[in-house]
């Protein structure tokens, strides 16, 4: 013993049948319209070169926060810059155990791929950014955070479902993905209003700041994390974590970053105007008032008037695809349009309390990714859908419509008739029922007529000796039985209703009929 | 840069969309074959406690042999056996960072599941083997090995399709894994030809060995190990092995278990009259006659009698079941009934060689896997199919009868026209057809051309701005034109017989039509 108890790690699940019908139901839908789009399946592995995904390289031994990492128990040659093996001074290469990450989206995986195809041909210098070939795929699976505090609802290994082009600079691929993520969700079992794309651009929220003296990527990123908060805390809320800070519900302080109010009041006013819905038509109108020449700016607003005659075209219209001026979207690499959609559905939590589940899908434009990896900048779009964030979802707004039918079980009486048991089970397979002979090892009737309630079996088939003889079977309607119990007391009377004999020739017609009623 | 480029680690790999489509295809035949006995659906993390999956527990702070394995980044109590915390002098509880692994197989992540869930039964004393409960699942998705040498064509991440039935000694469940087997793999679309579920029972081969005097795990695993080696090695080679050694091809000694002479001849013996094929029936009798009333043989023969009859009576012949008294299966846990799939299709290799994929299912019974986590014997049997091995037999022998459509590819020439690019779009989808707008950043005819092909695309659509005014669109039948190019040299010629003018609102049908031709 080293200590340890059966038992998950923390933050990881089992998954049950009925997740796992509603899981593949999602990924299925969703990949078929991913499809329809031109993308196509592509896979990676789980484990990667740590510094392939970036982000959390660890520089030591231990494992960097927000990713799984070990160290390499193979041992393989340090590569210099140029893909060429490092030596030392008497020309041996140089070893090491390399730094292996579990992936922690689909992204960087995908930015690997894409890299290690052309990487030869960007160190002959063939590569540019106007020759990096178009990609599409699409891509899901389990990925891996490891995040040291872990919130209630959270974990650590959970599906993501991405599609993404890569080597295109045509904001259509960001219209495109707004299109996609709306179809999906609606294949899925989503109707048109309980959920709401919403699109921003991070150049025209970067051209703002800097118009109003803040520039500079930790500036900017500084106040875009206090942005980021609007949805929670409003318009006042960021004011004051702008500026001289605020205090939580808790009471507790929360510093602000000290900006000067007359530029906290611009920023403020500027959020104010889109707090209410507006059309696309509206918002661009309001963007372009406020434009004041602005070289990013300009262009942010440009491509959000593309993305709406886009939109526009294909029948897109603000049920579906809005635009909000206020989302910033966490990751810092989006470099254009961004994209998440804001789930709309509302449901009772245990408490009794209303609750709405908030964004299932995320995306944007991100122009750096590859360029890590091959010092060539790729242009890039993509959106990911949080598959079990989204199941979530549709068990608690009741929109998981998987069945999961559960096999019809014969019970074992007798070792002799195992045969048999063996032979009605082969028939009603071929029949195309699911069937379950009962192979424990406590055969009393109680034991497995529990066995058929706790597995919710429609149906047990009984068989003795004296039946087989007879060539009667006797069939128990498990479901009818539950349905039943609650307005049938006496006992008697009840198994007159639920249980029938019948020829062993007609069971499985019988059997047929009773999962039909 | 910390010395490695953009690359997969050695023995993972990408899977392309053909691949994917493949296994998917096997996941959901053999998965709707498993429902049809009753298995369902569970799923497992891929992260797992070391000590709970067992076997390459790692005792230092490198990788063991075999498994991915780390320390959890996260500090947690050490416990005790009975569960409770481990504490130490001054009453603190003793905190570790408990080694954490890459599930190499499913079936010790079920055990794992299965122990969960009764530990605090079983901690309570409630829990016996009679009254362990039935657990049937089937699972699938990917394992890793870190196998140091790597041999060519095998991988290190690969996926595994299991089913199991924890909680029963009955060997109808082996008689049932055999028939599980033989229907998911014609499920899949191999015919009856091409595969045999071969049957054995290590009782017989225990009971057989104690009989001519080797006793003991140890003596047992190194004969057995020997004995696994039969089919490539033959009973001579086999009997080298067992006695003094041998020399292999390479002409390099493999040093013998150094056996007395007399023990070798029975043993070889006693596979010699196992080499040709017989009915079970046949065997049955062989057996029996051999038996000089050792009680792990006799149980051994009465347990294949009962597979036997449970065979016949759901009518597996031995077209697709046969009894194979030297089949071993690699893994020290199988304590009853092995079995294993050899695919006998065959394929020629890039060689020019004829060759085979060998076994591409294996399974047993074991019943001492959950015994290691929870102290009581819980028996069960299942079985795995090989998916990745399967997917590249079902290539070789060009058995894999996946539909990967392309995408109809809409070539953009002109930004003003993307709206028109996306309306046509967006009504082939409608249609149910796959199309991709060409978003790439060169738009040259050729470049695009080129895309479509590589993309193997069936169509492509070709509207300029002229052709939008005059309420046309070009469609070139790129699948028509690939088939033409080496009957028609004619250049003008075999445009004017791929390539058409089509009134914009007839284009749907048009390439409906197409696609169907």
């Amino acid at each position: 013993m080293n200590g340890m108890i059966p038992r998950k790690i923390k933050g990881f699940r089992d998954i049950d049948p009925e997740l796992n019908e509603l899981r593949k139901s999602v990924v299925k839908k969703a990949g078929e319209v991913y499809e329809l789009y031109g993308f196509r399946h592509w896979d990676t592995p789980i484990l990667e070169y740590a510094e392939n995904l970036g982000k959390y390289l660890p520089d030591k031994e231990t494992v960097a926060e927000g990713v799984y990492s070990f160290r390499n128990p193979e041992t393989e040659p340090v590569y210099k810059d140029d893909g060429s093996e490092l030596r030392d001074e008497s020309d041996f290469v140089v070893m090491d155990n390399h730094h292996l990450a579990m992936r922690y989206d689909l992204t960087a995986p995908l930015a690997r791929m894409y890299a290690e195809e052309l990487f030869m041909q960007s160190q002959k210098g063939q590569l540019t950014t106007k020759n990096a070939p178009l990609f599409k795929r699409y891509q899901y699976g389990p990925v891996y955070r490891f995040e040291a505090k872990l919130d209630p609802g959270r974990f650590r290994e959970f599906w993501q479902l991405d599609f993404d082009t890569v080597g295109t600079s045509d904001v259509s691929a960001d219209a495109e993905s707004c299109m996609i993520l709306s179809d999906a969700l609606e294949a899925i079992g989503l109707d048109r209003s309980s959920y709401l794309v919403k699109v921003n651009n991070r150049k025209i929220l970067s051209g703002f700041l800097e118009t109003i003296g803040i520039s500079g990527a930790e500036n900017e990123g500084n106040v875009l994390r206090i942005i980021d908060k609007i949805d929670k805390i409003g318009v006042e809320g960021i004011s004051f974590e702008l500026g001289r800070g605020r205090k939580d519900s808790s009471g507790a302080l929360i510093p602000g970053l000290g900006i000067d109010p007359s530029i906290v009041k611009k920023i403020g006013d500027y959020f104010e105007q889109f707090t209410e819905e507006k059309s696309r038509s509206e918002i661009i109108e309001n963007l372009s008032s406020l434009n004041s020449g602005n070289e990013k700016f300009t262009e942010g607003v440009d491509e959000l008037i593309k993305i709406d005659n886009i939109l526009q075209a294909s029948g897109y219209d603000e049920k579906r695809v809005l635009f909000s001026p206020a989302i910033v979207r966490g990751l810092g690499y989006y470099t254009g349009p961004v994209y998440e959609v804001e789930s709309l559905l509302t449901f009772t939590d245990s408490k009794g309390n209303l609750r709405k589940v908030g964004s299932i899908c995320g995306g944007g434009r991100y122009d750096g990714l590859v360029e890590r990896l091959l010092g060539i900048k790729v242009p890039a779009a993509g959106a990911s859908i949080g598959v079990d964030r989204l199941c979530e979802l549709l068990v608690l707004s009741g929109n998981a419509n998987v069945k999961t039918d559960a096999p019809v079980l014969i019970a074992v009486f007798d070792d002799e008739l195992m045969s048999e048991y063996q032979k009605i089970a082969a028939e009603l397979r071929q029949a195309g029922i699911s069937t379950e002979i009962y192979y424990g090892a406590q055969r009393g009737l109680k034991k497995q007529l529990g066995y058929a309630d706790k597995m919710n079996s429609p149906i047990c088939i009984l068989l003795g000796s004296d039946e087989f003889e007879k060539g009667i079977v006797t069939v128990r309607d498990l479901k009818l039985g539950n349905e039943l119990s609650d307005s049938i007391t006496n006992k008697d009377e009840w198994k007159q209703r639920v249980q029938k004999e019948v020829p062993r020739n007609e069971l499985v017609s019988v059997i047929k009929q009773l999962l039909h009623h």
